[in-house]
C-alpha cells in the first residue's frame, strides 16, 4: 500500500491543536479534508475544529482512538511537526492504541518508529503498517547545478522563518497554475508535503552533504513538465534550519523565488533570543546566494496573515509592497492570483 | 584504542597522490610525520614523496602493503576525501590486504566501511578493526545561537571553495596561539581534522537539520577555553557544499572569520561549469548571514599559494590585500602571524 492509498485518517495532535503547533494535521485537513475522519486531541475533544483553526468544519475532535472506529479509520497520523522530530510522550499512548486496533501509522518525524522495539513488536503483532515518510533512504548524490540545464522553470519558496506558509503557498500557486493551464507540478520537500502529495524527500533528513543533491534529484522527476513548485524549508538566516534553506536553494536553481513571511513576527519560531532579519535584507540574501551559480529572483512575497482582522492584514499587505516594491498576497486570505502572474511575467510564460 | 593510538600509519592514495587530490594524506604527513611509515600509491612507486608534494622527505612511496610489513605499520589510513565519499574500486584490494596483514583501517569516507559485507568479514576474520571516523552516530540536537553565550572566543575558517587551506589555517593558527601563551584550541570538523586532533564531528556526515546543533555541540567542548580555530567546510556558495558550510557560521556562532582563498581559482573545484563568486562578496555574504544571530566579522584573508612562484605568490597576496583591505597571509609559506595579530586585535585578546 501506497501512503495515498489511507483514506480514512485520525490526526493524532495530542496536545498541540493549534494551527502552527499542529501544521502538519492542519494542511493535511486542508488539502485532503475529504480522507480525514476525525483529529485525536484529549485535550481538545468536543470542541470545534472550525473554531480553533478556521477551517475544517464537521471534523470531530476526540479523546481516544476508539472513539473513532465506527467510523473505519485506517491510518493514524502522526499530525505535528515539533522542532528535533521526537514523538511526545504524550502521544505514544494513542500509537499503541492504533496499531493495536490494526491501523496503519503514518508518521513524519525524525525519530523512526520503525526502529522503536516496542511500537515495531505490537505493529508487527497486530499486521498493521508503519511509514516514516521522512526517511530518505540512502541518497549520495551531490548538487552540482544540474537543475540549471532542466527544461522545467523551477519556483523555490523561501521563508523568513519556519511554519509561514512555503508549503501552502506552493500548493495553491500549482492549483491556480494548473487552472490556468500550465503545466504545473508541486515538488514536496518536507513531510506534509510528502503526506498530501504521495511522493518526494524531506530534505532535513537527508545527510549535510547530499542534501542538495536530494534537492537536484526531486526537481529532476519533474524535468519535463513546464513550471514547478518547489516547497522551501526553514530560513536562510534560521539557526537550526538554515542548512537544508540552502541546500534547496542550489540543489533547486531557481529561476524565480517566492518569500514567505509572518508579518508582525520579531523572532524564530517564538525564540526570543533568536532575532529575525527584515524582510528586505532577507531577500537581497537570498538572491545573493544563487548568484553565481544561477541567478534567481525573488518576484514577489507571500504573507501569512492567519488570524488578524482584515484591517490589519490590509495594512501588512501594504506595508511590506512598500519595503520591497513587489506583488504582496496571503494565498489562503486573498489568494495567489498576484504571485502567479508575477511568475510568469518574470519567465515569460 | 583509540585513532591516535595508531602510530605507524600506511597512507593509501592509490592513484590520487597530489596536493589537492589527496588532501587527508598530505595533512597527515604534515601534522603526523612522525607516525607516518609509507605512502601506498603503484602509481607513483619509487617517486620522492617531497618533490610530488613539497614536503614528506623520506617518506617511501610503495605499490604494496606488502612492502611496508617489515617497518611493522598497524594501520592503513584512506588517505583521500573525494566528493561524494565512496571508495574507489582502484582502492579495494590494497584495503583487503591491510585487514589480511591484521592492520586497522582508519577511513574517513561517507562509506562506510563496516557496512561493506566483505570487507567487514575480512576484519573479523583476521581481528583487523576498522574505523569510520567520518560516522557521526546518532545526534538530534538542534542550534540555536547556544555557542553565543559559551566563554570561549570562536574563531571560524570559511572559503572561496573546497580544499584552500581551511584545516591548515586552523590548525597553524592553533599551534601559534598556544605559543603566544593563549588558551587555543583546534576543533576539528571534518574527517582529516578528526584523524590528526582524535576528536571531532564530520558535520558533513550529519543530517542537514542536525549539522548546525552538531557544530554547537563541538564548541560546547571547548567551552572554557580562551579561543578555538573551528575548521570551515566548502564555501556558502558551493552547489554541494554550501548546506554543510551554513551549518557551521549558524552553529559556531564565530566572534571572528578568516577568509580562506585560492587566488587564481575561478571555478568551484574544477567545474568548468559552477564559478566562484569574488572574494569581496563571500567576505560580505558570510558576514551578513551571521547577522542578526550574532555578527562575525572577517578580520583575514588566508591565501593558499602552494605551488606558486614566490613573485607570484606576493602579487596575490597584494592583490587581495588591497581588494578587501584585511592583513592577507599564506600560513604555509609565510606563516599566519599577520592572521593572529588581526584576531587578536578585533577580540582585544
Amino acid at each position: 500500500m501506497h501512503v495515498l492509498d489511507y483514506r480514512r485518517l485520525v490526526l493524532l495532535t495530542e496536545g498541540s491543536l493549534g494551527l502552527f503547533t499542529s501544521k502538519t494535521a492542519a494542511s493535511i485537513i486542508r488539502y485532503r479534508r475529504n480522507d480525514v475522519v476525525a483529529v485525536l486531541d484529549s485535550e481538545c475533544a468536543g470542541k470545534s475544529l472550525e473554531r480553533l483553526l478556521g477551517f475544517g468544519e464537521g471534523i470531530p475532535i476526540i479523546a481516544e482512538i476508539a472513539e473513532a472506529m465506527p467510523d473505519h479509520p485506517d491510518a493514524l497520523v502522526i499530525g505535528i511537526a515539533p522542532s528535533g522530530g521526537q514523538l511526545p510522550d504524550r502521544m505514544r499512548r494513542h500509537v499503541i492504541d492504533a496499531l493495536r486496533a490494526g491501523l496503519a501509522v503514518i508518521s513524519g518525524l525524525h525519530y523512526r518508529l520503525r526502529d522503536d522495539d516496542e511500537l515495531n513488536e505490537i505493529a508487527r503483532d497486530h499486521g498493521a503498517p508503519i511509514y516514516d515518510v521522512r526517511d530518505p533512504g540512502v541518497t549520495t548524490r551531490l548538487s552540482f547545478g544540474r537543475a540549471r540545464s532542466m527544461r522545467v522553470k523551477r519556483v523555490l519558496t523561501v521563508g523568513t522563518d519556519c511554519a509561514v506558509g512555503k508549503m501552502v503557498t506552493c500548493l495553491e500557486l500549482r492549483t491556480a497554475a494548473v487552472r490556468a493551464g500550465l503545466d504545473a507540478a508541486f515538488v514536496p520537500t518536507g513531510q506534509t508535503g510528502i503526506m498530501i502529495e504521495g511522493w518526494g524527500t524531506s530534505i532535513d533528513a537527508v545527510v549535510s552533504d547530499f542534501a542538495g543533491g536530494a534537492a537536484e534529484a526531486l526537481v529532476e522527476r519533474v524535468a519535463d513538465r513546464g513550471i514547478c513548485f518547489v516547497e522551501g524549508q526553514g530560513s536562510i538566516e534560521h539557526p537550526a534550519y538554515s542548512a537544508v534553506s540552502l541546500a534547496l536553494l542550489h540543489g533547486v536553481c531557481p529561476d524565480a523565488i517566492i518569500m514567505c513571511h509572518r508579518p508582525g513576527r520579531t523572532h524564530h519560531n517564538d525564540r526570543p533570543d533568536c532575532p529575525i532579519a527584515r524582510i528586505e535584507e532577507q531577500i537581497l540574501l537570498n538572491e545573493s546566494l544563487t548568484r553565481p551559480l544561477h541567478p534567481g529572483k525573488v518576484v514577489g512575497v507571500s504573507l501569512n496573515t492567519a488570524g488578524m482582522p482584515d484591517e490589519e492584514a490590509t495594512a501588512h499587505v501594504a506595508d511590506i509592497a512598500r519595503r520591497t516594491g513587489l506583488p504582496v498576497s496571503d494565498p489562503i486570505r486573498t489568494g495567489v492570483a498576484p504571485l502567479l502572474a508575477a511568475v510568469r511575467s518574470y519567465l515569460g510564460i
